[in-house]
């Protein structure tokens, strides 16, 4: 399928308009910081004037977390084979730690550089790396502890926010308190609070000095929920330039970072075109090349080849490592009575290496030198779970248990180094088993941001774990879960397509800000409100333009009434034009207004007399006509 | 789009082959129960055998609860003019409490079956009704409260039990402890065990005596979780024949009632047609079809033409009605300040009744002679939630808990007269406010069995909403509710097709599993560990088929590898031949067997160590090569 297309990907690097088209009666704008080069990017949306007696009433546009980069914004104009513009750069160079490198300090690295026959799977953009000068850390953890405010968090103090300020007596009218369970989510994210976040551990910041294209985004429970959409080819599909497609799409409908998980050829090159392209971090797991530089056979891996990987990633700027430290030889016996044994990829080669060597996982026994590169590129640990259940049978067993404790032991010493860390989580775990996971991590890890995968909470919808995921997720979300991976219908049967990769996303959006209205986000339920008060007053258009999948609704919408009136109807196809409860509110209102106008309860009934017959007198009609 | 269809509707009485297909590798059993005519319909799915060294090794087949009835047995033929056979006349006649009329009671109904202009829509099959002799109750709470065990309280035990005394051992390996909120679930479910639920009020079995053609089951926390499917059309769509077909497709995928909602016209013949063809029980919103007797007009409404309605609907077999009795005049105006005011249609013609007439609610002060109705018929309340909130922000407000109060308050009413009731809730409510519905209800309610919608846990996914409230769905199902009534991807856009139907039931198989097995439901978790077997050993059919939707499950499977050969491939197209985590396993076994042998530590690391040894002599190959 990909030979002849990665020939042409240099050719035809274009994006599809369904991919890039802006979303509907939307427009890009920026927030400003503190300086010039913060400008942070949201998405507003328009609204429609509700109509009344009075006149229309303006409805306030909503501003929306905005994921989706310039991709959606029509001024701006794309180039894949330059990437997109180095928004940090400044910010990186004007800290003083970092140097430009001669060259690319991997060897591995170097030989694609200069390997004639990849010419035309190359970019346009020549990129020379930057790393830590000798003996310093560029982690914004590092950063964060010395008590620096970096732009970065600056960034995201706005992002966060989500422009509340400008509305937030309307948020607080209609709010319910949130039930946490030890979230501790602020009325307004200040950048101290980013800073002391990301200084104790609680949050991380995936920002890769090499990836200044990405948009600064946070990772903590005392933030926003966010989103992980993973992609990435496999021996058996998709090109190169599908792959970049596919992260612009996942950014479109909210990935909030991506994972870049291609197991097949030309992995260093389909890295290259995704970050030089991603606004938003990328995160990847390096064993999985490191497997294929030694033809899949895991038990030749070895720490120098494995090292040489992560420096050639770190240097293409990917933002957070997927690193199986933890499963340590000793665990994988109790593996060995489970009904679905090891499923994490990454948890597998690493149990055919130390099963293969009879030797202790050298990734946990590396550990520290693994910290050193981390801090030398502000490469995030994602602490990888290769002992996740795969199945309910053997969620929350003694083989997961014991990797989260070592994953807590090994977080204690990534700090050391001022590295960041989020950890690992879930897989298939009952409804009711899925708070010990969280409890757990929260104590065993020290807080760290937990970053899990639903949970599915039945193994019996194959096709459907999209939602089997989601109602995990959700819980686990408003346990305190800082990032929910996602699962697309395909899980269990074959690699997304985009149609999969978009209900992954939503299914997961919707996981997500469920769990953050249930946390009691401050902004969460403003959207909500909007969505209902449109559906309420028959916006029709605005309903869809609120939502999470305009186009998605318009379609369903338009199944049954395709016309234009039927957008300005005040009824659906679901009852028709003469049973829409939604009209009866407005009689209602009247009605309890002739009650706050009486005084005493014989003025009630008189009242409400009166408005009975004028009721009847006006022809009894509050159902509108088509 | 109906005329033509309509006056086609006896010539064309054809189901598509797709809805009543059998499933693949599936068989239908009956368990015999007391008596020869107790034959309780299971659906047995076969597995193939997991290949070994030794030689194949069996799999059990596994044992599905049914609510498909006869469509899916190739054995029975299928005629919908005349309808199912009715399994429960003898139980029904030999209790010698019921005779059989004359004639129709309703007036309408009389009209209906004589005018000669309605010939085309009427069935082959001429019934008789039956009513309770003057001064019976018929009842099975009646019945349960008197001791008596009745043949559907058998029935419905043998069902719930779903044959799990022949695996209860395998059952009770790999089964993870339930945690419940005062929820009892049996071990095994004796016919005392449903009697006493259903005389304590905790449970109930629709099972109107005009429908002898509908399978027994039963509604309560302390059995499995059901789920119901809304159909109808609408004023704006389709005929009788795909109503009936759309019902036939519902429990197919699992529905255990169905809702005939409909609005359009010939209402009347509509349901005659899904009654007479259905093996689950079927629920009515009888003021919708009031309403129509009256032109739309809710002002004009009045006790003489429901109770018309009742009558004319009670003889034709509808099993439980919902009854807005709740939606009382003072809580009217707690409605004023709601972003989406009333929602429910049911609700807001009775408020507009209300409105018009400055008078209590008709169903309120009719309350008693209601009762009087449904136990002459054995119809069951399902109390209506009127003031349900539609939106986030109207959640557990004034309105909606005053009605649940009252619902409590008739709810003792019912009990006096024996007549079964059930409990209608919620609608949008954020995860953080859902448990306080489940405990009001308990409280105010008596336990009564609760029946949701959804709830749905945000506001912002127009055309995602089966996720949105599976979400919350599967927690309240969890915290005890009885029954959930499913929301399809279409709510608030449009009349939901039979995809989207598909797509709700399943999204609520989900939920209603997922509680299951949160609850600690004894037979919940087998299907979960067979299918996750399957999957771990390669068997792809086993997998599609023990899956909740195996059409779906083999279309996604064979997007990417569509050869039969990949059907038994050791890899899938996500990871392909070379990345498969499920194989590691098989080492891993081995492994611990070495472990398990030696007995002291160092001798562990012998074993170990001979193991890593043999495992390179014998090619370090652990992945099937395709």
């Amino acid at each position: 399928m990909s030979a002849a297309s990665d020939i042409l990907a240099r050719a035809t690097a274009q994006l599809g308009a369904e991919v890039t088209r802006p979303f509907p009666n939307s427009r890009k704008i920026h927030v400003q910081g503190s300086r010039p080069d913060i400008q942070v990017p949201m998405r507003e949306i328009q609204q429609t004037a509700t109509p009344t007696r009075q006149g229309p009433e303006a409805n306030p546009p909503i501003t929306v977390y905005d994921t989706s980069g310039p991709y959606t914004d029509p001024r701006e104009s794309i180039d894949l084979l330059r990437g997109l513009p180095a928004l940090r750069s400044r910010w990186i160079a004007e800290r003083g730690d970092t140097e430009q490198l001669p060259d690319l300090s991997s060897e591995y690295g170097r030989g694609r550089a200069v390997d004639p026959t990849l010419a035309h799977l190359r970019l346009v953009k020549t990129r020379i790396p930057r790393r830590a000068k000798t003996g310093a850390n560029v982690t914004q953890m590092h950063y964060a502890r010395r008590g620096i405010i970096t732009p970065e968090m600056e960034y995201i103090a706005l992002r966060e926010n989500m422009r509340l300020d400008a509305c937030r007596d309307q948020a607080l009218r209609r709010r319910h308190p949130g039930m946490n369970f030890g979230t501790a989510l602020p009325e307004r994210v200040t950048p101290e609070f980013v800073r002391d976040e990301v200084a104790r551990g609680r949050a991380i910041i995936p920002a890769n000095i090499n990836h200044p294209e990405s948009e600064p985004m946070i990772i903590g429970r005392n933030f926003l929920v966010k989103i992980n959409c993973n992609l990435g080819n496999s021996a058996l599909g998709s090109s190169i330039t599908e792959e970049v497609e596919k992260m612009v799409w996942g950014i479109r409908w909210g990935a909030d970072t991506v994972m870049d998980l291609s197991t097949g050829k030309n992995i260093h090159e389909t890295r290259e075109w995704i970050v030089r392209n991603a606004p938003v971090p990328i995160g990847t797991v390096p064993i999985y090349q490191a497997l294929e530089k030694v033809d899949g056979k895991a038990e030749e891996l070895d720490w120098p080849l494995f090292r040489d990987t992560l420096i050639e990633q770190a240097e293409q700027g990917v933002d957070y490592f997927t690193i199986h430290a933890g499963v340590r030889l000793p665990y994988i016996p109790l593996t060995a009575d489970r009904v679905t044994g090891i499923v994490s990829r990454g948890g597998s080669i690493l149990a055919k290496w130390c099963l293969a060597h009879h030797q202790e996982n050298f990734l946990y026994t590396h550990f520290e030198e693994i910290c050193e590169i981390m801090k030398a590129y502000d490469v995030s640990f994602s602490l990888g779970d290769g002992l996740r259940p795969g199945s309910l049978a053997d969620a929350n067993d003694a083989a997961q248990f014991a990797e989260l404790e070592t994953l807590g032991e090994l977080t204690q010493i990534a700090w050391q180094h001022d590295v960041q860390v989020m950890i690992e989580g879930p897989g298939h775990v009952p409804m009711q088993l899925i708070k010990e996971n969280m409890d757990k991590e929260l104590r065993d890890c020290f807080e760290a941001p937990f970053y899990t995968l639903g949970p599915l909470t039945t193994d019996i919808a194959p096709g459907y774990d999209h939602i089997t995921s989601a109602i995990g997720a959700a819980q686990i979300g408003w346990y305190g879960t800082a990032m929910l991976c996602y699962v697309t219908p395909k899980e269990h049967l074959g690699l997304p397509d985009k149609n999969d990769v978009r209900d992954g996303i939503i299914a997961y959006k919707i996981a997500a800000h469920a769990a953050d209205l249930a946390k009691g986000h401050p902004a969460a339920q403003l959207r909500d409100n909007a969505v209902s008060k449109a559906r309420f007053e028959f916006r029709w258009e605005d309903q869809f333009n609120l939502g999470l999948d305009p186009d998605k609704a318009r379609e369903f919408h338009d199944a049954t009434l395709p016309k234009e009136s039927a957008k300005i109807a005040h009824f659906c196809s679901m009852c028709g034009p003469h049973f829409c409860s939604m009209k009866i509110t407005q009689e209602v209102r009247e009605h309890a207004q002739a009650q706050a106008e009486a005084k005493d309860d014989t003025a009630v009934a008189q009242g409400l007399k009166e408005k009975a017959e004028e009721f009847k007198r006006s022809g009894s009609e509050i159902y509108h006509k088509a």
